[in-house]
């Protein structure tokens, strides 16, 4: 079964609301192996949102409505779809009676346009909205269904758990047959991880498709099949080819980061982590302890945004920042030892550069930034030219550091 | 001038990703008068994306398209394109040398596939991408025009503000017609600051609506006219009626975000700041060094995780801890005290609290933070009780520690 998504609304046209339920109901239509084959967003008018509907039967099984179920003369989805389905409308008392009762209960008049809401397809039914005065509404004629749902989300959302999933799910004969998971990569660029998976892109079932994140690569591996669970084996078979490919550039799944990572495996090897940050500003330690349980590996971290701070704190010596500059290998490497040995930490981890968008000069550009790993054998320092933005930067920059740490985690494990 | 906007990518379609770029677009497109006619999404197959720019072209004289434009063989916008408008592309020798350059100056081996995004329509041009290695495309052929830009938001954002809305704003001769403002607002929740404006929220034009960020409010004003002129002065004499209502409560105004508005208060009052952090680990410094030229406000900060950093790097009592606990209203003191005398601030602010999920007591339960500013004249301490996820509840802090000390320099100022 094939299905389009129509969203309606002038706000939701114009970008004044983000269409977080389109992306919602997109999931759920392909968890129940649901086809989503266009995804179309019109305004509040009747001839385009006919003209839209009308295209979306032609190539569609199943046409999902979001919005305009409301009472006011805007709210033109319930006649849209009407319309489009050749269908018409007649006024369900009981719903009607509901409608009296919530207005009466709550001592507000209601206004004939209340009643609106009340009205369900002669080729259909009303479906339940317990959060809400807007019933849903379902048609289904001439081999056609279509499912009319309320915009707010706190409606929306459980009417597609409560109705949408379990309606498919029996009418489609399916019980989930589209599995997907998420190798997250890091260290390599999205070009470069391609020309290592490029043979197994080309499959339809399967797929395989990379997306550049910022200082990472996710690849996305989807199958389908007639269960959830073997269409879960081929996601699986796929996902051992990919890792034993690409190794430990392969840093988790799914929705794991790149701080869960690390700071499970500082769980895992008994290690501790202190930071001394110059251009990063507090984004490494936030991210660290954006985890849960991180207080056992994180004692403490250092923001040495001045270069008086980066000699209180970290120890640096004075003069390998007046030799070298405090944007150097030399200032990394001695944040990183200083940092460690002020803690008493297995690792150290010391960031400068420049994240501009002012401060760069020909020999120190914008978005030159050194990275510095200090643990009881030395320290490695990481020279990188990152490009973006003064945010991408300092991304980029901890996304590096993390790696950093990881590969030697790992490399301690093994 | 009417448009389409056509999202390109299967993770859209399947709602892996939220599409926040369509939304950012279709507002700049109405912002110069351009009517965005429908949105649609796609999935990364080459038919259907034809299907869908054909019937877009047919009805619009613009098609804007986002993504699609990687070095991927899933990357297919750029033939779509070219195909729906009956043009072809050619490789522009410029943009190869620059794509060769890039890769060579990183030391990172460039693939046949990266050579896709040199090439160009014979019907067109490249529209510069400073913050990716790929162009936009712009097609001009037969009374159509088609925009197409790349996914990554850090460089499609850009390249609407630098290249689409000029671009559009020549071609349509329009000034705009809709013009918006956002008043942000801090230190009241929704309802109530709802409650003070409630009478202007029913007129049409300008519109007024409320909408509830973590940690703030966001009013946002549109008013239509004939010229972007006349619209501007609706929307300036609504929000001079707005801010005589509330005040202080309004921080700064669309983009400007809250960490923006404290550090230029800083820079003003020829101010400084250093932060003392535990439960917010980092964020806080974090958002501050977000900013650039917040170096010159900004020396240091200290995330203090352990009770060990609390004493060794702010000084705290060891007996404050044992007697009140780490999270308490003595402990926020002395760190706030302490970071401000370690590097000679004007301010010192100092966070510590219960961030969750677990490490709640009766007494002191998840959610629990306090969050003190210390100045010349003593110190302020406020209690919380912050409701969310961890991570809300560490931006709810970092967002009263930001208001705390804008209030105070609001203060001093006047």
């Amino acid at each position: 079964m094939r299905a389009e998504v129509v969203s309606v609304g002038t706000e939701l046209l114009l970008g004044q609301i983000v269409d977080t339920n389109a992306a919602y109901l997109a999931k759920a239509l392909s968890a129940v192996g649901v086809s989503v084959y266009r995804r179309s967003t019109v305004g509040d008018n009747m001839d385009r949102l006919v003209a839209a509907l009308t295209t979306a039967f032609a190539d569609n099984d199943i046409v999902v409505t979001i919005g305009g179920l409301g009472p006011t003369l805007d709210d033109i989805t319930r006649e849209g779809v009407a319309k489009a389905l050749g269908d018409s409308l007649v006024q369900d008392d009981a719903i009607a009676a509901n409608l009296s009762k919530f207005f009466a209960d709550r001592g507000i008049p209601m206004t004939e346009s209340n009643l609106r809401q009340a009205r369900v397809p002669v080729h259909g039914r009303a479906i339940d909205n317990p959060n809400g005065t807007a019933p849903g509404l379902l048609f289904v004629k001439d081999d056609k269904i279509a499912i009319c749902l309320p915009g707010p989300p706190n409606e929306f959302i459980p009417m597609v758990d409560d109705f949408v999933t379990p309606y498919l799910l029996e009418k489609t004969g399916n019980r989930g047959t589209i599995r997907s998971r998420i190798l997250r990569v890091i260290g390599m660029g999205e070009s470069s991880v391609e020309q290592i998976v490029k043979d197994l892109m080309h499959d339809d079932n399967p797929t395989l498709a990379p997306y550049a994140k910022i200082g990472e690569v996710h690849l996305r591996i989807t199958a389908r099949h007639d269960t959830a669970e073997q269409a879960e084996e081929l996601v699986e078979e796929r996902a051992a080819l990919v890792r034993a490919r690409l190794g430990r550039l392969i840093y988790g799944e799914d929705n794991q980061t790149l701080e869960q990572a690390v700071v499970s495996l500082l769980l895992d090897n008994g290690s501790t982590v202190s930071v001394a940050e110059s251009c990063s500003g507090g984004l490494l330690a936030k991210r660290i302890t954006d985890i849960p349980g991180s207080s056992r590996v994180f004692p403490a971290g250092l923001v040495c945004y001045s270069n008086a701070a980066k000699e209180d704190l970290a120890g640096v010596n004075p003069s390998t920042i007046e030799k070298h500059g405090a944007v150097s290998h030399e200032v990394a490497a001695e944040l990183a030892y200083g940092v460690r040995k002020r803690f008493s930490t297995t690792y150290g981890i010391g960031i400068t550069g420049i994240a501009g968008p002012d401060g760069g000069t020909e020999m120190k550009p914008v978005g030159l930034v050194f990275i510095a790993l200090a643990d009881a054998q030395g320290c490695k320092v990481e020279r990188a030219h990152l490009l973006g933005s003064r945010s991408v930067v300092r991304t980029r920059a901890v996304q590096t550091a993390l790696n950093l740490l990881r590969l030697s985690l790992l490399t301690q494990r093994h």
